[in-house]
């Protein structure tokens, strides 16, 4: 193995979810506090609707021999597949990726709406939502997907 | 601060491309070459159409000076914004999350069109593109950005 990547948090979400949950997190209102150091970042922020926050999902835990392939959620009606065919948290770098709608930007954070990120998670980037990298309309994934997605976010 | 968040490659990537470029990445075919103890983890990927592949953008330096608030890509025709409001590869955590088209899916690799990253490029997650996580038809992004992007993938 080759040294590891060492990457530093840019600030913590504040939210009212502090335990992690698989459902409803689209009404959720949180907001990402930045570092001091970084807050000039921010600027311009406000111009783009929604934001991809890149998370360090402190809490979740990977263990080859459970996670490596799993049922999604460890639900019966779930094939069992690899981790790289599911957005399970427990994964071999523990980053989380989700694309969020922005209701506000101030001089230190940026308050979202839908953000699956229990309080005091660490934020490593966020990424404005470029069409071009992000949009894929024509995007297809197998049934199961729906069914487990139905009433993660509404 | 706190201690560093610690991460490790899954695998790299296999490019023709070895110098970094703002265009044409969409024709650019690349494959994902997993480390051994990873590739059981791709079990499932091929039933989805895009995936989205988190790098670490192993040549970029972030400047605070430079680059916590610059004009993308040194353009005069672009306005000056923080590195939040825009993709710059010279981020605070130097990670690429991009949407690409899945081609094949072999035991111990994906290949995949579109991806910018150069080829050594290590990569620290591989997420199946879920649209209830993903797609955001809604998106809109201030003018400069359609200006910037022409070109980048096609």
């Amino acid at each position: 193995m080759t040294a590891p990547i060492a990457l530093q948090p840019i600030g913590y979400v504040i939210s009212p979810v502090t335990d992690q949950t698989d459902e409803d997190w689209g009404a959720v209102v949180s907001r990402i506090e930045l570092l001091p150091p970084y807050r000039a970042g921010l600027a311009g922020l406000g111009q783009f609707s929604h934001v991809i926050v890149v998370t360090f999902l402190h809490e979740a835990r990977f263990d080859f021999d459970r996670h490596l392939q799993r049922r999604p959620r460890g639900l019966a009606s779930m094939p069992e597949v690899g981790i790289f065919a599911q957005r399970a948290k427990d994964r071999p770098n523990s980053l989380g990726v989700t694309a969020v709608s922005i209701t506000a930007v101030s001089a230190d954070s940026v308050t979202v709406l839908g953000l699956d990120a229990i309080h005091g998670t660490p934020v490593l980037d966020l990424k404005p939502y470029y069409p071009a990298y992000d949009l894929v309309p024509e995007a297809s994934t197998p049934e199961w997907v729906d069914r487990l997605m139905k009433g993660y976010f509404h």
